[in-house]
């Protein structure tokens, strides 16, 4: 199990190249909620996102043989840019199989960082298979989504620069995907604020965590259909469970209509562009299920790409159901 | 004519009320101009807007008496909004007069600080003769939009923010309405920068500026249709134009087209909510007509504020033309 070691020697590979990224809040964001809210700007990263956190800690970890056959990926999503961007700061190669329905802004980011990306029919290849089966016949160094050590504590860097800003917090929410985030950040959390309470989010149709949660062991769901495509993930990973497991103390759900209204509250109030998947910790604590009044509340956000013209069709959306 | 002391003694009286908003920088956008950008986001300053600025330099300088009797201001825009907190603050009663067709957003936003909200016809009703008339009828110390000189040093403590971030730049721009912005700030960034440039930027639409600063005279035009609605103003005022034609160094055009551009650029690569007007420095800053290279160059955002439908559908706008 990764410890709170594990987390300040990714970040001393990683600081020098990854955004501190600033804590902003919101009067009226503070009184809607009744607490005091602490929003930490990931999609003020580079890449848009956290995923170079991990995606750096991962690669700048090789040793110079593996560096020199290259890396390989599978992701759709903000983990593709993370270790493409990470492979060309690091001077090796990288190919991303991403499945053919990505998001044209993702491909083109991806591309532009120097990958090479390999599509997949999504209905009926499956990533992980081809991603191997390059990994193998090429020397390249398979980098995993989540379910890494060196991924994991790459992103437990966020709980490091949060604490940094402010030392205490009663409780950080943040989305639950493969759990590389939750995990990452309940041990960094947890080490660095005694009393603080982690919460992972995960929306209705994805709650493959809430459920594994639950039931103390891992539940794989069949792909979810939810409008948080950043956690459409089918399962946690072993390791990362693990850590979720001993550290995390809730992972609560939410509506992708609730996550909708949380996005509508940001643009108005923070002005900032947020992807939807960062909106699902904010989500929950707009929700409130755990009834928190007053307290000094963290959310992550996690990213910012999308496609301009999905962003309006989404937020367009009506959500009276 | 206002000096750096009358700025100083502005920014004294508003420190404790206003936000020090952040300035940020983009690679991309870096490599995009061919220049170095720093933008300063007042689009996260309190009122979503830097107008509170001036206006609770203008309110915080009035006598117990004057207080008493409160204050009134014509306005469709953000000044309405900075008028509206600032009276609050200083518990003084505030009358907004605006337009009918002003934004659902900003009426309730000015409503929700808790001035009295005034519509007026704008099609057959002139707003500052109503102000005018309110303003002698009740007592109300009239808070102009520009023409005033501690609006103008209020305006100008941005000025003061910006180089206690970056002490040297080559060029700042920003949008020129009217002109209480661009004076203010060329005055205190000339004063603390001795070699900057400042350049003000209209639309083309919304160019009285622009042909004022060539004539030598304030030339006043009808009111524009630009979609930069916090420059539409007819004309500069007296004691702004005196400044400008002292301390500004030039004042350029773009299209509506070019705004939209810019706009999006901010979107995809900042990811932050502006309104068109804040996009009107950045679109000059792309256009670059003044062929500018390796330049250290400063972009005022002067304001985030837009009912979420107005900015999809401005966004979603073709601009091939």
């Amino acid at each position: 199990m990764i410890t709170f070691d594990d987390i300040l020697d990714a970040y001393r590979r990683i600081v020098d190249t990854v955004h501190h990224t600033p804590v902003i809040t919101s009067r009226a964001l503070n009184e809607l909620s009744g607490n005091e809210l602490y929003f930490k700007c990931e999609n003020f990263q580079r890449v848009g996102a956290f995923k170079i956190r991990g995606a750096y800690n991962k690669i700048s970890s090789l040793k110079p043989d593996q560096l020199k056959r290259g890396v390989v990926a599978f992701s759709s999503g903000n983990h593709a840019q993370g270790v493409a961007l990470a492979s060309k700061l690091l001077n090796t190669s990288a190919k991303i199989v991403m499945p053919n329905n990505s998001p044209k802004s993702k491909l083109e980011a991806t591309k532009a960082y120097g990958a090479q990306v390999i599509l997949y029919d999504f209905k009926k290849e499956n990533r992980e298979e081809i991603g191997k089966k390059i990994s193998e016949a090429e020397g390249r160094e398979l980098v995993p989504p989540f379910d890494d050590e060196l991924i994991m504590a790459g992103q437990g860097t966020i709980g490091l620069e949060i604490f940094d800003i402010i030392k205490r917090l009663d409780y950080v929410f943040m989305p639950v995907g493969g759990g590389g985030l939750l995990s990452g950040n309940s041990v960094s959390l947890k080490y660095l604020m005694s009393r603080v309470r982690i919460i992972g989010v995960e929306t209705e149709p994805a709650n493959d965590a809430y459920q594994s949660f639950r039931k103390g062991d891992i539940v794989a769901i069949k792909p979810p259909a939810t409008i948080a495509d950043g956690i459409r993930t089918t399962s946690v990973g072993t390791k990362t469970f693990e850590v979720i497991k001993a550290k995390t103390d809730d992972i609560i759900l939410v509506s992708d209509a609730e996550v909708l209204e949380a996005m509508r509250w940001i643009f108005t109030r923070l002005k900032i562009i947020i992807e939807p998947t960062a909106a699902v910790p904010f989500a929950a604590v707009i929700k409130n299920e755990l009834k928190l009044k007053n307290k000094r509340i963290g959310i992550i956000l996690t990213g910012g790409n999308m496609d301009m013209d999905d962003f309006f069709d989404l937020m367009k959306t009506k959500t009276n159901d």
